[in-house]
């Protein structure tokens, strides 16, 4: 078994510098993820054929008359045809979707996939995967957008965007190297970190944001008062609490997943709202009060510099 | 003293059904809220002359430059010829302007605020005023932007935006309906509630929100890693945390002038917080967590289509 990278397909001699970076993808779950990239990959000219895996038909036919996808096909026939694999899965269906494609697997293949958390889906893929583990390269492309469905797919969704993979130990330098080419070809920049790292921050930077969001708007709502409250709120309210609508099921799959770093997050958060609100309480300290918003302040309006000029 | 309330002017005996509600206009504090109060007015048709009164000279003569005021006047001057005065200044600089205005204030005159908190406005009004506190009624244009000055001044910053007005014991009927009409005049839509009532609901949609913004940004920008954590931080924590960017200074005012409130709805917040934060801590229950995420959800994308509505 050769280890998984750059694909040399002993069946084209032909293959000549221009090839492109993936003969042959597949992409199981073809919406706005697995859709995109897809997508990214076709206008830099990078994919050859593209196969797609999915359960609901309707969606494989949107994918197909989309032109997203060259064929709907099985697991069995991904696994047998692809030298780049993305599970574009809920992390639920990702554990049944590798065991599917264990035993046909090509040696030269490698699989990743897009899940919002690393380290639960490192331990599916081991458990999944057996010897094979160093055929799984884990990935988190941090983009996004309230659509779903092969509809929503866009290839310009990864431009300037973040893309952040963690190799493990078993994972082989050039199957990183490979995927990340693979991930600039479609506009995005990588960056590589463990998956206890990216677990945590984005526990941090996303994950609890969205309980507090979520609480908030709970906590209004179910006030006696909760129309005129809300007939009252504005434009700072909207955007504080536009992360709340997202989809329940999801959000509830990545707190549950990356549970313990949320809880410490929130652990930090709570610390520190405790320190601010020290300033107000019993003896207000303006100084203090003044002192620490515009600490916050300075920072987030630094994040906003920043983030204009990538 | 006659009742304030639409102006009578008995040196005008021409005054004709289509005089302005406002014959004389006078600001204090020309800044976005000042300003595009006048400019709203003037747009309608529903003013005379606009008088400007503030500290800065550089900042009147921009006003006088922009046409948002007709005349740079001190307080005695304005006390003395405006039918209407609007206080846009910060809460902390409104007993000074109120006990300015108060000896020469005509009777006939009303004056009005734009602070964002109700209680410790009338508090100061209550002290500076005595016997012509019928002539104050206190306002709150929920309204505003990230820009300040009279150059940020806009006709239609009030243009379907909600205003309350917390009308006090002594305030004549004709005066909340003149002021009514005179808000109405620049787009907005007009609430009556009293100061405790607003103070409340708006420590609940707009301070408590900026509080945990502000702690949350802060505990983000203090960690070890702050630089990966924002390099990863996306549109979620972009919309979740921007009004963490506001002026410490004006923030620190509000919270604590709205301090009681502000610390109420903070505890009812912590309660919600807990109660979310329990189905997922020791044994974690899924269908709790999705239950109640997808309450927030709910009430999120009903606000939002409640919102585009009006």
């Amino acid at each position: 078994m050769s280890a998984p990278g750059r694909p040399k397909r002993e069946e084209d001699p032909m293959e000549a510098p221009a090839a492109p970076l993936v003969p042959v993808l597949a992409v199981v779950g073809i919406g706005l993820i697995g859709g995109s990239f897809a997508a990214a990959l076709r206008r830099a000219g990078q994919v050859g054929r593209v196969l797609g895996v999915g359960r609901r038909k309707a969606s494989l036919d949107r994918a197909l008359a989309l032109g997203l996808i060259d064929e709907a096909v099985d697991y069995a026939e991904a696994a047998r045809r692809a030298d780049l694999i993305l599970l574009a899965t809920p992390v639920g269906a990702m554990r049944g979707a590798l065991e599917a494609l264990r035993a046909g697997l090509r040696p030269q293949a490698l699989v990743t996939d897009a899940g919002s958390t690393k380290s639960d889906v490192v331990a599916i893929a081991r458990a999944a995967l057996g010897d094979r583990l160093h055929q799984f390269l884990p990935g988190h492309p941090i983009a996004g957008s309230e659509m779903t469905g092969p509809e929503a797919a866009d290839p310009e969704l990864y431009r300037g965007r973040k893309v952040v993979l963690t190799p493990l130990e078993e994972t082989p330098t050039r199957a990183r190297d490979w995927l990340t080419r693979i991930w600039e070809a479609c506009g995005a920049r990588v960056l590589l970190m463990d998956a206890e790292r990216h677990d945590r921050v984005l526990a941090s930077i996303s994950h609890v944001p969205h309980f507090l969001a979520a609480a908030y708007m709970a906590q209004v709502s179910r006030e006696a008062d909760a129309d005129l409250r809300l007939s009252l709120a504005g434009t700072g309210f909207r955007d504080f609490t536009r992360i709340a609508a997202g989809s329940a099921e999801v959000w509830r799959d990545i707190f549950l997943s990356n549970r313990a770093a949320v809880l410490d997050e929130l652990d930090a958060f709570s610390q520190v709202l405790a320190e601010l609100r020290r300033t107000l309480e019993n003896d207000p300290d303006p100084r203090a009060l003044e002192t620490f918003l515009e600490q916050a302040a300075l920072a987030r309006r630094l994040w906003d510099g920043r983030s204009a000029m990538t």
